[in-house]
């Protein structure tokens, strides 16, 4: 094996002089297309505007599946197809409250995803702990009749936001049972953002089944601020209200386009993003943007008049943002069906301007791919490096498809996320369209390229 | 030479590994103050706030050069000064007009920098350009009482939107007085930004001595869109209006504050953005972002108690957007005052995440530079290659400075330059204590490895 690998990377390397010309003027052809022509931004106003946020089971979520249905049938895409699913069906209902006692006075706030009602309003005094850790520690029955909450801030010495984020996150899916397995009667934490703001985010939120279910809500950064400082000056009570209620299962739909491979049909390069969003907002970056870039792949290699040797596959992942099932039956019905994929990838950290592209696979894959790094950099194309793939892809992993996640910059995310500032608005079309361009152009070099370990097959 | 050369770098590649541990520890210890307790975005808001936008000449540029003084003594450094300059001193007047006729339909628009008063409205037909050339090529005489519309948009194609920018700013300072050779009247032109939207941007102008001077303005790109398709229809007339004048010049000052150096005192390694602004928005991105990053250099020093080998001095210039007057006079005053300037330093991209740096100095410095860039791998400074330094840093070239340009992401750039959209709120705050911290950085690892040309002194 080593000596096959070896004898083909010297078959690349001699090669890769007379590829390098035609791949960079490929490259080039694409940016082109995606800068002068490009669809990703025109697409993603229709989706944020005419459709709007898109949690799984609402009205919003049947009309995006519409939509994207009717959108990939436009383009003439050799198929177009939906995976039937069933997902989560979790709502909101009237808007939730949180008053700062005794002067009723508002603080902004969101249920988390998956919250019950408060059936009525709650007011109970607030206990603050800044660490999941710590409230984790207090003792049994500490906590009776009393509000948590949990003041953690996100780490900004993380440069990249996502390592601050993956910090907190625990707090918001596992605090809510921890208060409860401590008598808590309401849970409330600081949103997960950077910035000093006025937007709430919401995310996904389990009870575990061992202890009570309590309300759970999100306050904004400014509005956690303002309550740790009354906190700090002396015993405070709040009251919260929340209408949530989880209903049945409802029926559902990842949405799929492709094009057929003209030397390996069988074999599907698979890229996407997911068609659901939170309740809030109009799910712009996270992840409108992820699905019209995916999109953009098979239009500009259409456009280009590019035949791919793979068969390409663009899907819309249903239900990413609480349950997965999207991704899961994806690969479930795959798996199925017998179809390989040969290489994953997926857009899911906002559109952004792009900054490289991480891949969840043996080194050789990495290696492999970093050679073209070279080709990117007009591009600012900076990095092709170990690291995680995507959630919606992930589940095909355990059949040995190497996953790529692509990587646009992280400093703004956490600004919107899951948040109602997440809108169309604060989308830069030409950071969108540098994201599905890189996209492409990786696909493309993957698709006319290939990878070793696969070429013996 | 080479043989010395040589013999350092091998002596600088055997110590670095000593080195790159204590290099590593202080560049997260710069970046976790910049993180944590960045004063960045607090001046900023500050000066955009307090003073706001200040054009040479203007009241809120002395008012800027006051909150500068004040803010740097505030800091405790070890010397605070002002270079007097004299300055152009333009005023805009009552806000300019543009109508297309018959109906008045207002266009939105700024007068250039530079620009006369029109003295009263001027109604004339208009004559679409494309391209600065096209305008030199017409016929002499046959634009006699028209008025010029140079409708040139920056190409999207170009990833890093500066070399967009230079493709299209000759049109804004020569196209007036090429329009009025030919018999124009009047000239408008087509903001130089990458978004349709409604903000006109503004910039320097120059009249020629040799022909008329004519008003000229900027549409905004959607008003820019309107008035081109109206053209396309048939015969335009549109209604020009402006109120500007040109006063003496006026005195102003670039304000500086230095640490001296403990070894070599003597040796300058100085460091800027430029203090004055255009006079709509806040000058945030241009260059407010780039004068408080510049002074974080020095508070961060100042704050960690780094002591540098080098004297370190921050330099806000006046006047860099319409004469450049701060920076030319402040190389002058160097070079009779016999000050040798070790490297300089400038940030005047906007504040945005950063990039990387580019440097204008003999390829040696380059290679040196480059050396360090593994460590800022675990920052997303992605290069150290060669480039352009800065405009008021510029001057020092001839001394044989070299001369590094801090590299932001460009993507938004022009979205809000020269723009009422300009304001502190167009600023992210991880952005702008992202790159204060990879100047600090940079100016630290200078300060405390040297240049191997400059060591053998």
């Amino acid at each position: 094996m080593n000596i096959s690998r070896l004898a083909f990377l010297l078959l690349f390397v001699c090669s890769i002089d007379g590829l390098a010309q035609s791949d960079s003027t490929m490259l080039r052809k694409i940016y082109d297309e995606a800068l002068t022509n490009g669809h990703a931004y025109d697409n993603l106003r229709s989706l944020c505007k005419d459709v709007g946020h898109r949690l799984s089971g609402s009205e919003g979520a049947a009309k995006s599946v519409t939509w994207s249905e009717n959108l990939m049938i436009q383009y003439g895409f050799d198929r177009v197809w939906t995976n039937e699913i069933e997902v989560p069906h979790w709502e909101r209902g009237l808007p939730e409250k949180v008053l700062l006692m005794p002067d009723s006075i508002p603080l902004s706030a969101l249920a988390l995803g998956g919250s019950i009602a408060s059936e009525g309003p709650i007011s109970a005094p607030v206990v603050m702990f800044n660490t999941l850790q710590s409230l984790k520690d207090a003792a049994p029955g500490s906590l009776s009749g009393k509000i948590v909450f949990l003041n953690q801030p996100m780490n900004p010495k993380y440069v990249d936001t996502f390592n601050a984020y993956g910090g907190c996150a625990g707090g918001r899916s596992a605090g809510p049972s921890e208060a409860a397995r401590k008598g808590a009667i309401g849970f409330v934490m600081r949103s997960l953002g950077l910035r000093a703001d006025d937007f709430p985010h919401t995310g996904m939120m389990r009870y575990d089944t061992d202890t009570d279910s309590i309300p759970a809500l999100a306050l904004s950064t400014n509005a956690a601020y303002q309550l740790s400082q009354a906190v700090r000056k002396g015993p405070v009570n709040i009251r919260i209200e929340t209408h949530c209620k989880t209903l049945p299962d409802a029926p559902s739909h990842n949405v799929i386009a492709e094009i057929r491979g003209s030397e390996f049909p069988d074999k599907v390069i698979v890229f996407g993003g997911h068609l659901d969003s939170w309740d809030v907002g109009e799910g712009a970056h996270d992840d409108g943007a992820g699905i019209v870039q995916a999109l953009e792949v098979l239009r500009i290699f259409k456009t280009l008049g590019i035949k791919p040797k793979y068969t390409l596959r663009c899907v819309f992942f249903m239900n990413e943002e609480n349950g997965t099932r999207g991704g899961k039956a994806y690969a479930k019905i795959s798996e199925a069906e017998g179809t390989v994929h040969y290489a994953a990838m997926e857009s899911d950290r906002g559109g952004f301007a792009p900054r490289g592209f991480t891949v969840d696979a043996e080194p050789l894959y990495v290696e492999h791919m970093a050679q073209w790094l070279e080709l990117f950099k007009p591009y600012q194309i900076d990095f092709i490096e170990p690291g995680y793939g995507g959630v919606d892809i992930n589940p095909l992993k355990k059949a040995g498809t190497p996953l790529i996640g692509f990587v646009p910059d992280s400093q703004r995310y956490f600004d919107v996320h899951h948040t109602a500032n997440d809108v169309f608005e604060n989308v830069n079309q030409r950071e969108l369209e540098l994201g599905a361009a890189a996209m492409t152009s990786l696909i493309y070099l993957i698709d006319r390229h290939g990878f070793p370990e696969r070429m013996k097959n």
